[in-house]
């Protein structure tokens, strides 16, 4: 029997997860929830069911893992532990400073259920914080460092387009190659945030506006790009669409450490990512985790996980023999 | 109270295993056995004793995880199985065709005794091997590829030591650097294993030795070099112990797949190892994982495991909590 999957919130990731259910046969799509108009709403796999969120309870027994597709600024801190009284949760939770929170609510609900959640899934948390993870335990001597990019930041797309005067924008964040190949050299170097990643904008500004004043705006701007070197590149709507449509990411989770009775060896661990599509490779790993959840609660756990706390073999739809003969 | 490690067998990775206790301040070194007189043995470490191998059981509640340090073709195979009776064991079994029986041996012995034996730990199979199940899991439309090197190969050394007219020899594997660009590129190519790979040797000829022939030899070798470019260069002893001493190596994992309804989307992950010391870095990923054996077996688990069965977080010696908040 497949592993029956919701998805909550049909954004850019709940498609992702869509499409990342089709290719895994061992899962299929159960429902998708929206908080808008289901009769209004579109989605792609035929013969699914849309409901309205506050359905979701009425489902429990038809779901076995929903997946929670909404955002971490104000859906994920209410909507995980809401949903995990009644099914096993797993989400993308991705404000790192407010995980010990977030993880203690969702426990304290799925302890009392009986169910498993998991949070803060995708590449970073998630892949990356697993390779920080194995990194600092196998070279304890030794030095992390996270690089991003060259990638879409949302966040910082959204902040030039709040500037007066922009129309349109995308930001791409870049790290320094110079950096990381200093990084790679075993050097273990002290990096300021201007020395790490550099900020490229691509901006469509409004008929008239004053394009001096947007970039000095979107230089100076604190937080977001005052501690980098950043380029802002003026251009057309069509061009933006055009050429800056994507929303490829990425980035690099680099380890430098020594071993030795005297440190003299040098061990260099990189683990990096080139992402066409960010939302789709974050919802491919969210699926992975999905069949964890469903099998971690088959063999009785409960509460909330991480990535941290799951043994990488519930993620495959192998037998533990087959991973054995197959993969190690 | 410190987690109390035994090693077992006091070769390269014996000594490896021994320096990487001393980063790791929650562990402490109890005793090394060996196979050769105790009392001609020197270790490292000043007051930890040394035991002839056989004395082993009657050490089984000084120490909480023995490390097998000997060699996958005749040692561990036997020790493994034998030593998991008494402790909670890790060995870096690594013939790959052999893990299936050798997983049944100590799995039937661990369950019995109530401890937990981790095989098949290292570099590969071990975090090469969580990095292929981990590609596959995320991106199940895509392709697998493992380059090793530029590295030391201990077996293609030791083959060409045997061969006539030769007194000393270092064999150097090395990935062909466009196989590795074509990989990345996302082309996904079938590759043969003369693509991937090319051989380097630094040969040490008897005096009169035909270097011709030798080189010959070398080449034609089936398995070990018929099927890859070798170049074989002849040097002296003293050049291969000044330039040639050291045991580095590594290599690249590489997962590249499509997602995307009509799988639109190409994605690269890539996990690459840089390694000074291949005993020492194999050591170390050794001792985190000793560091899981122990907690699940304080848990209650028991059998064998492979680097599939454990959840990361018993590799860490912080809390659950700690970690969240300092690496998620």
């Amino acid at each position: 029997m497949s592993i029956r999957i919701g998805i909550f919130g049909y954004g850019n990731l709940g498609r992702g997860v869509e499409s990342a259910i089709r290719q895994n046969p061992d899962m299929e799509l159960a429902a998708v929830f929206t908080r808008r108009d289901p009769a209004a709403m579109k989605i792609r796999t035929e013969g699914v069911p849309v409901y309205h969120a506050d359905k979701a309870p009425e489902l429990a027994d038809k779901i076995d893992v929903m997946i929670l597709c909404g955002g971490s600024a104000t859906d994920l801190p209410v909507q995980t532990p809401a949903l995990a009284k009644y099914f096993n949760v797993v989400d993308s939770f991705d404000t790192h400073a407010k995980i010990p929170e977030h993880f203690a609510a969702v426990d304290a609900v799925a302890q009392e259920s009986g169910k498993v959640g998991i949070i803060s899934v995708g590449w970073d948390p998630g892949m990356f914080s697993l390779n920080r993870l194995f990194g600092n335990v196998i070279l304890p001597d030794g030095k992390d460092y996270t690089f991003w990019g060259k990638g879409v930041s949302q966040g910082h797309s959204d902040a030039i387009r709040r500037v007066e005067g922009v129309a349109d924008a995308k930001q791409y964040t870049i790290p320094v190659e110079s950096a990381l190949e200093a990084v790679r050299s075993g050097a273990n170097p002290e990096l300021a945030t201007r020395e790490k990643h550099t900020r490229e904008c691509f901006v469509v500004a409004k008929d008239g506006a004053d394009k001096a004043k947007i970039e000095e705006t979107i230089k100076t701007m604190p937080n977001y790009f005052a501690d980098y070197d950043t380029t802002v590149n003026f251009i057309s709507q069509e061009e933006l669409n055009e050429k800056h449509g994507g929303i490829p990411h990425g980035g690099f989770v680099i380890r430098s450490g020594k071993t030795g009775f005297e440190g003299e060896n040098t061990h260099i661990i990189e683990y990096s990512l080139k992402l066409d599509s960010n939302p789709e490779f974050t919802s491919s790993v969210i699926v992975a985790y999905a069949r964890a959840a469903y099998r971690m609660n088959k063999e009785g756990m409960c509460g909330c996980k991480t990535v941290f706390d799951v043994a990488p073999a519930y993620l495959s739809p192998k037998t533990g023999a087959e991973l054995r003969k197959e993969l190690l």
